[in-house]
């Protein structure tokens, strides 16, 4: 299952909203004798692949599959059918999907059909492997990334805004690698306005992100490079007036603007992201969103990458602003944290919550 | 001689304001026949250990010692009394002695007595090892280093000014094993206000760091821990009026006043600091103070532990304050950074300058 679970990630980035799915057949003998992933959104299923490879071999034999196999219609014909067709005599689950068409049924399908079927090998690793599609099934939302670069006195820029370059190359690679393989980066007015990003992938990943500005006042610059590049790649603006003259040129240039006319949370932001079937997002700062992230405890990821330099100044802007946390006690631990060197960074990520 | 360096870091912390010293004697045919280091100030230095181990076996030999051997009487006889009077044939050294005392004299004497010298083997290591040492040689004034505990998202405390604990039990370990071999541990007047701290070494070092306050106002509070526990440590306080009504009490608890009554600078303090011969002085904070620290450039060495818990907080205070770069290619780039876990925290290590 290990293996499997291993194979499964192959898929990260290319099958979302999909889940990814790894699966390997064992014939009666137990030798592996067919094995794959689910590659791409979309595309055949990983039981597809394994069973493909096994050919008549797979006849007796047991499908190891960290996902159970799902029993609709979908984009693809259901993996339980195939299953069934290849003569397999026993299934291990890693977990059930709890995808509304599936939710069990595939399962009990496969035992119905007479197979012996075992569920929960590895459960909490592929829990964890799938934890952003897991998340979105469950609340509508996506998986919220957060993500900052600071010095090692906990600064993202100089007193006057120089931020150029607050991490080295293989840091901002790094950013760059995670942005390749996520449905949104998400950044505030005021980054935009200091900042000018692109927010793109630079080289691409595996899925072209949306870039998404939230910004109540909608105050954002008539020039900036996501304006100009917003047929090149998907721009979003969430605002609480869709309609206002100032984003007539936005709009016209291929940004979609969506209001909030009422009151603009970032939960409702992040409801309609969740209605596009976003995954992960990430939210890149600057340091009043990332404070709103932070107070109302919608991330569920971070990926800080802490340069050992020292910059010093009162007036020096930090990473998270916000109203925070009263007493330690109410301050977030993150769980399963790892410290990575980084070039001569360091990067360290963890969760909000044990996984 | 890598050995041999390693033997002198032994003598870390006893040993100031004296260099750390280490000694091999190997006999004719190269065998290590005796081995020593300076251990204590003011008790013998490493050429003695290593002398009287070997005893005879040293007649004919080779002594490999990481500094210069002495010539003068200080606490001690010469080293090159000892070294002749051994019958050594060969002494290998890392580095000369630029103390005034001796500054080449015991390497020419050893020389004018038809000894085979060597100078220079691992030289780097040897100036690196006693770099505090050197500097204070050099410049009249101490190694500082800096020390913080921050949050993931650079705060030392939360916006109501909690901060037990920023750091887990293992990092407040190490600072403690740090204070127990330095001279003094140097704190802003803010920090006596907001922290109220003992600044000793719990357990107990090498060495009992005198504890300084540094406060131009002097308005220090009349009932704290620095005060009542002033005869069991020594405390210093650097003022600019020490004759001022408000350290009366003070000085009556046993806390030296120093006063600069025209201007108190950092480096004015620092250079009282070395004329106590202190070696190696920490800088443990706050904002303030280590603000001037950074924009004076004076510290040498960084010690910074950083925790994966997350705050947040528009006024959560940062670790360095004062004016700070205004570029990022005017910060400081630590040279010789090196990562290590402390129990769930990461432990940063550098100097301010290439070692």
């Amino acid at each position: 299952m290990r293996h499997t679970l291993a194979l499964a990630a192959r898929g990260r980035g290319f099958v979302e909203p999909n889940p990814m799915v790894g699966a390997v057949v064992l014939d009666t003998s137990g030798q592996l004798v067919g094995e794959g992933w689910h590659q791409k959104f979309g595309g055949p299923h990983a039981e597809v692949f394994a069973l493909a490879a096994a050919g008549d071999r797979a006849r007796g034999g047991t499908l190891v599959v960290t996902l159970e196999p799902c029993c609709h219609h979908g984009k693809t014909p259901p993996c339980t059918d195939a299953v069934l067709k290849a003569g397999i005599a026993r299934v291990v689950v890693a977990m059930a999907d709890p995808f509304p068409k599936v939710a069990g049924g595939g399962i009990s399908i496969l035992r119905e059909a007479g197979k012996d079927v075992h569920v929960g090998l590895c459960e909490p690793d592929a829990l964890a492997l799938n934890a952003p599609y897991l998340k979105l099934i469950r609340t509508g939302r996506p998986w919220v990334h957060a993500k900052w670069a600071m010095t090692l006195d906990g600064k993202i820029a100089t007193r006057t805004g120089d931020s150029k370059w607050i991490s080295g190359e293989e840091s901002r690679r790094r950013v760059h690698e995670l942005r390749g393989r996520l449905d949104a980066i998400i950044v505030g007015r005021g980054t935009v306005v200091a900042d000018d990003p692109l927010l793109t992938a630079r080289p691409a990943g595996a899925r072209v992100a949306t870039r998404v500005v939230i910004s109540a006042s909608g105050d954002l610059p008539e020039r900036c490079h996501l304006r100009t590049t917003a047929r090149e790649a998907p721009v979003i603006v969430y605002t609480l007036d869709a309609n206002a003259p100032k984003f007539r040129g936005w709009a016209a240039d291929g940004a979609e603007i969506v209001a909030f006319p009422d009151a603009m949370t970032l939960d409702a932001v992040l409801a309609d992201l969740g209605r596009r079937r976003f995954t992960n997002v990430l939210v890149e700062g600057g340091a009043g969103l990332l404070g709103s992230v932070f107070d109302e405890r919608v991330a569920d990821e971070f990926h800080v990458f802490i340069a050992p330099k020292v910059i010093g100044g009162t007036g020096a802007p930090v990473p998270i602003a916000g109203l925070g946390a009263a007493q330690m006690a109410e301050g977030l631990a993150l769980q399963g944290v790892t410290f990575a060197p980084s070039g001569a960074d360091v990067y360290v990520h963890g969760f909000a919550r044990g996984m």
